[in-house]
């Protein structure tokens, strides 16, 4: 078993080199192959019954996988299961956080936009829409901080097992705050300082997730739905902000990079509509939220090779 | 014993009052009075001997005397005993620690000002003289992390039990931070960032300090020692910087703000030349390294009440 495992985390790896480089085109009856294979590992069936997902290489692909981390290195000291939701603007992070609210053992976290928006009396995020290159250092510092309060934060009660957040303060390290050093909002000097308090809070902090799905979506799809969603505040979205923000995640959770891919990693086709999408969480319900339905109550460091088991995490 | 101790804080309360109320003149043989009270309470005297203390209120005052916080409300958890020495530039800070060096059992720490010239290559202190509206939040922030990280290290002997630094990261938030504020250099939203990052901090990591020694100047003494001992770096410093920094410093530790004065606080005259200085390093030595001098190891939370005796903070 811990062969076949290593040589499927091998073809994984493989898999995902082929998708990042440009040009390549990958064979496709080995991508049907390595879907399957991965779509049997993360559901834990054993038929070649397919899922939603669809795999397209050359234009925004959607990809169902679940990274080779083994689970047990996160020591996790009683603290509950924690879930980060990513995905661009439009992916569907609240509808996907609003299908697991109803399980009673779940507390779900949106994004503390009130706080940017109310910074004892300031609005940061006004701000930074009026001068985003003066405003930007100091909103990604407040960014970090209050990821860091919501994430480190203990449930309100007592038998949560599960804690599902709307982003994370890793997506605001390797996403957000890489996209803005790119495009130069971000100096050096303000980028090499939130870095270095980055590597303070991981290094003295936990603020390790335990699983992130990846809404993983096409900036065409998600162009269509926050136009027709209607946000004010998104009205003045631009097509290409949407695509530099689809290339960051991008980055972040599907490269090979080895300061990003250290967290269980579960792809969901974001793509599909809603009623598709919520197939897909019944199918993955029991790896997102396994803690709960199994009737464990508050995980602590004992219960990882229960936890383990009960969610097939087993490589 | 207990009754004269409350009667002594009282008294030393109303002496602060009248020290820091504008314009007021304070009796002098009140001042005498509560000067000898105070020199026997920390050096644990009962005669009158008079130490090189001068108090003269109405112009920039020395003053001696240490705070009344119970030293128990602090936990230590084995860390070693730890001393902040404060003041303006040119107070005798470096001088103090030179002192305290020579003894075994002490680790000092100098201001992490090689790191604050290279951020990963950026010179944040030169970006700061260039524009300081510009670089002032991003500045402070990287002060407040490196602060952080030196109040925090361990120490590298393990027979060190106490350890010095050249200022603290309260010093940060409640002297610079505020002055930079009061001038105007530091905008609101700017503030209230780094204040809530002070904050969290504080109730999520041990930044306690056991000990503040401030050595307390006027403005007008430490220009001419800035002019003298002609440092390239403070060159371009002007009078009203110094004389705005005392005030900072005064509000922080000598008023009765609560939030501020929770630091046992021994103030020393900082006045002398250094040959008198010495000899107070000498008379209080027993209160800054008391742990080292009485043989005590690296302190823990049960060598606490031991600490206590041995620094006769008893009050």
């Amino acid at each position: 078993m811990l062969k076949l495992i290593s040589e499927l985390n091998r073809k994984l790896i493989d898999l995902k080199k082929a998708i990042l480089t440009p040009g390549k085109r990958v064979h496709k009856q080995f991508q049907e192959d390595m879907e399957n294979v991965l779509i049997n590992i993360v559901t834990g069936k054993t038929n070649n019954e397919k899922t939603t997902s669809v795999f397209s290489p050359g234009k925004q692909s959607s990809f169902l996988g679940i990274s080779p981390l083994k689970i047990d290195e996160i020591n996790r000291e009683g603290r509950p299961f924690r879930v980060a939701i990513e995905g661009n603007i439009g992916a569907g992070k609240s509808t996907c956080i609003d299908y697991f609210k109803r399980f009673p053992s779940v507390e779900t976290y949106g994004e503390p936009i009130d706080w940017w928006r109310n910074v004892d009396g300031d609005n940061l995020l006004e701000l930074l829409y009026t001068d985003i290159d003066k405003w930007i250092s100091v909103f990604q510092s407040y960014v970090q901080l209050t990821r860091l309060k919501v994430q480190t934060s203990k449930p309100q009660n007592q038998n949560t097992t599960v804690q599902i957040f709307e982003r994370s303060i890793q997506n605001n390290r390797f996403c957000f705050l890489e996209h803005a050093y790119r495009k130069g909002s971000l100096n050096s000097a303000d980028y090499a300082v939130l870095d270095q308090w980055y590597r303070w809070i991981r290094s003295n902090v936990d603020i390790n997730l335990d699983l992130i799905v990846y809404l993983r979506t096409s900036p065409e799809v998600v162009y269509e739905r926050v136009k027709s969603r209607n946000r004010p505040e998104e009205s003045g979205l631009q097509f290409q902000y949407l695509v530099d923000l689809h290339e960051s995640h991008e980055k972040w959770l599907m490269s090979n990079d080895e300061r990003f891919n250290n967290i269980p990693l579960l792809v969901l086709d974001g793509n599909q509509p809603i009623s598709e999408m919520e197939k897909q969480y019944k199918i993955f319900e029991e790896k997102i939220i396994g803690h709960e339905t199994k009737g464990l109550k508050r995980a602590d460091s004992t219960d990882l090779s229960k936890a383990k088991k009960n969610l097939k995490m087993d490589f």
